[in-house]
């Protein structure tokens, strides 16, 4: 198995799936990676995909919000798509409510709530 | 580890990103997901992220046609995108060509290739 999730690139915006139970350090080199590639192609937003996640603890919760905390520091936006509705049920009742991170239903909705400006309605 | 490899969308196009080394049940899996949403969301193109992969032996080189064979007689293209230098060589000297693949440098270059004509300059 790797060690790097590997980060791709749609126009300014990066692109991770996280497939697999991450590692403390797997996070420490996304984080690195994203922030590299964040600043290395000037990307505006980062689309974090969870579908493949069965369990979203407070580790993995802890992560989305440290990458979200990163992306906003260096001026991009960060969106968690794919959650499932099981993984949201189990989030609520540990506690975790993932704040300060955006989510949304899918990849495609998550580009295009990136593409709103900040503020807007739905944001 | 999950068995199942997440199908994103982005418009008509289907992303998967291919993590780790795949076995038999997986690889199934993932022509069965690859097929359905093929039809399901009228895909003309699917893009196969392989930059995580520091092997390609013939066993993903057959899964990578069998998914191109797949993708076509479902009226869809598929584009193997991220693959590393170190990886072309060891494919060639395996004598693996990937006859019939279409690859692309990174998702960018890809998802382009997907919107061209079938048939122009550089397909």
């Amino acid at each position: 198995m790797s060690e790097r999730i590997p980060v791709l690139r749609i126009g300014d915006v990066l692109l991770v799936s996280v497939q697999f139970d991450l590692e403390d350090q797997t996070v420490l080199n996304l984080q690195e990676d994203l922030a590299e590639q964040i600043v290395a192609k000037s990307a505006r937003g980062v689309v974090i995909d969870i579908s493949a996640l069965e369990i979203v603890d407070s580790f993995v919760g802890r992560m989305l919000a440290t990458v979200a905390a990163i992306s906003r520091v260096l001026d991009a936006r960060t969106v968690v798509v794919g959650m499932r509705p099981a993984v949201a049920i189990t989030l609520v009742e540990l506690g975790l409510s993932l704040g300060g991170v955006s989510t949304a239903l899918d990849l495609e909705k998550g580009l295009a709530k990136l593409r709103r400006p900040i503020g807007s309605a739905s944001q």
